[in-house]
């Protein structure tokens, strides 16, 4: 079984400024196409601690991985690491010269000349395209073993490793070992509520289970090594709980809901108050969502609920804005106003201030109203202002999904 | 000037499942008591990959914490590993045993007799209290060097940290090498050209700066144990490139916004397409944003964009959604539809789909309307859709900062 190594370099992630994403990013990466990480590293951006961490990684493993020191401004000092370790020269590459400038000229900025450095190319590696930025990552290969750097900015990472690395690493390393996956996403129901239903279902040998507690629900990830016997005992786990599944693997909490829309010709539109437009944001992350979302409104303040949603006054004075029925009446307005199919609406206490003892920080009322009715709900949910404001965005959806599921059945 | 190392235990981390929280906030911790972390490693739940590791941190570091691998399940090998490592047995201590059988009556359970194990404690060491979880803490000490193990929960870590080994540490070591840092954070200059304003920057000794690129903008961070040094030389720094500082330290795009609308007694409105609700996500993320935040639309389609913002259906055919004249109109239109004082608006193509070749993908046009007029600007972004929609968020909000602060001077 081949083993790889991540070598994270740069001050940032052990002052603790940056948190390190790109190993989380890149061990699921490499899990999956069977090159499990053995075992990670931690250095500053100094040219020995460099060495020693490329030293310690490539004695020990089939593939390393550095992420981070090819800016710029830190370039030499890694790249000049790692060429003084494989015994390599920094070459200048014209061509790579050319595709900087091509991105600056996109941009319309001139070049700096410090960017020259981001076109040295130690000898014997190869460059690897990067199209999110000027650091191009770094391969080189010695036998049965790779090597290859990548700039530590998320999104370039991301790009080089999955346009250019990952084809390069599966064409030598075979994906014998891959790693399969199958992931129930769930909602409304308790992490502990799950392991009672559970608590008997039979699991065939060289199958795991990961609980995964997400913000506000629960994944359920079965894995191994024999694909066919991961999805059918994910598939079993599925029929028995199947009122709490949501979506399966890729699926996001936007996607299933507009697959529905779709499949019910139904649009949209959406009114948000204490998530001031966040929902609507998890809608749009979806490419295409604009044939069944039409939009909405970010009503933060009273006058806007009022003159927009048509909200009662009477209703903000007497129940207040965090009320079912400020809640259905937003619900009803937005749809109203956009002429769309079904409107939904949050208004909530985000906090970390607003909260009474009726209404404590954490309580939220959404709003639905379609062609068969108006009616809305109250939840209590807990944590600070941004996961009270993450989870009511993603119920909201989630709500409406199992609405129209039922709807439909 | 003492060192630490952190060694984090465990699978999850390295199959990618967990992200590795516990590493940045000691870091943060560490450093700002004078202890700043030189590497820090992650391994596998294994006893060799244990003790090999703790090899290595313990011979070259004065501050050695692990984290991870305390739990009921998976402590015997964490702690025979240690406990092989330093030379020691395991003991039985009925007092923990004691304290962990409290702390399930509380909860009204039965003690798992799995449990028993987190009361065995190396010799010579000593246990930690943990009053968020059953599993202590563990600390020896063997002359000026200092070794500490935690259990992974990110709140049990924090909590036995915090009450137990920083006075620990603060009592040894002092904090005379506690590290200062000044964070300056630009827009609207790419990394490479500030590099070139700074290129003649004096830094005095003993003060290091790093660069640290976001998506879309660069913070420099200055840092030393000089703390009047680093505060200065931050200062300094400031000076040379003001007009492409937005913010200090802690500051959001959106705080800063939110304290000049405050200034200059502004209430603010947005109309957003294709960010979809982000950017008004991204403000009302400051608590208290109601004053000057009235809310906006997600004018996501044409027909929103003409019924609610009265963007002229001419602009339309004729320019398109994406045009400096749509953004313009979207800006007056959601300033007249809300009252308010700044109207700001964001329509472009987000991608991956809806480019052309006089509009390719990551094309955003920027609307402003306030009592002097109505603007517009273009930006082209590269990346993909998260990171175009992102960036966009945060260009319309750094934009009128740079506008509003020009507006006073």
């Amino acid at each position: 079984m081949y083993k790889s190594a991540v070598v994270t370099i740069g001050n940032e992630i052990l002052l603790g400024t940056t948190l390190n994403t790109n190993l989380a990013w890149l061990a699921r990466e490499l899990s999956a196409i069977g090159l499990p990480v053995e075992f990670s590293l931690t250095v500053k951006d100094e040219p020995e601690a460099i060495f020693q961490a490329l030293k310690q990684a490539w004695e020990t493993c089939d593939v390393v991985i550095t992420t981070g020191g090819l800016g710029p401004t830190e370039d030499d000092i890694t790249k000049n690491s790692i060429a003084s370790f494989f015994g390599a020269e920094l070459v200048f590459e014209p061509e790579i010269w050319e595709e900087i400038q091509k991105m600056f000229a996109f941009r319309k900025m001139k070049v700096p000349e410090c960017n020259r450095c981001q076109a040295m190319v130690p000898t014997h590696f190869k460059a690897l395209k990067n199209e999110r930025g000027t650091a191009p990552g770094l391969f080189f290969e010695d036998g049965s073993k790779s090597f290859f750097a990548f700039a530590g900015v998320p999104l370039e990472m991301k790009h080089v490793f999955e346009n250019q690395a990952k084809p390069l690493l599966l064409e030598k390393y075979g994906n014998s070992n891959q790693v399969w996956q199958y992931t129930l996403h769930t909602f409304g129901v308790s992490e502990s509520a799950l392991a009672e239903l559970l608590a008997d279902f039979p699991k065939p040998g060289g199958i795991d289970l990961a609980w995964l507690p997400q913000t506000g629900r629960v994944d359920l990830r079965f894995y191994g090594l024999a694909k066919n016997a991961v999805e059918e005992t994910a598939n079993r786990c599925n029929a028995l709980i199947e009122n709490y599944v949501w979506g399966k693997n890729e699926d996001t909490p936007a996607q299933v809901l507009l697959n529905i829309l779709q499949e019910q010709g139904l649009q949209l539109s959406v009114a948000e108050s204490c998530t001031g437009g966040l929902a609507q944001k998890m809608i749009t992350d979806v490419p295409g969502a604009s044939e069944y979302f039409l939009g909405g409104v970010v009503s933060y303040s009273n006058s806007l609920k009022q003159s927009l949603l048509d909200v009662n006054p009477k209703t903000l004075l007497e129940q207040g804005a965090v009320s079912e029925q400020c809640a259905q009446e937003m619900a009803l307005g937005i749809k109203n106003l956009t002429k769309s199919h079904v409107g939904i609406s949050v208004t909530g206490v985000a906090g970390p201030d607003g909260g009474t003892r009726e209404k404590p920080v954490g309580t939220v009322c959404f709003g639905f109203s379609d062609l068969q009715g108006t009616w809305s709900i109250t939840h209590a949910f807990n944590g600070d202002r941004e996961s009270i404001r993450f989870k009511a965005a993603e119920f909201v959806i989630l709500t409406l999904i199992k609405h129209l599921r039922r709807t439909i059945a």
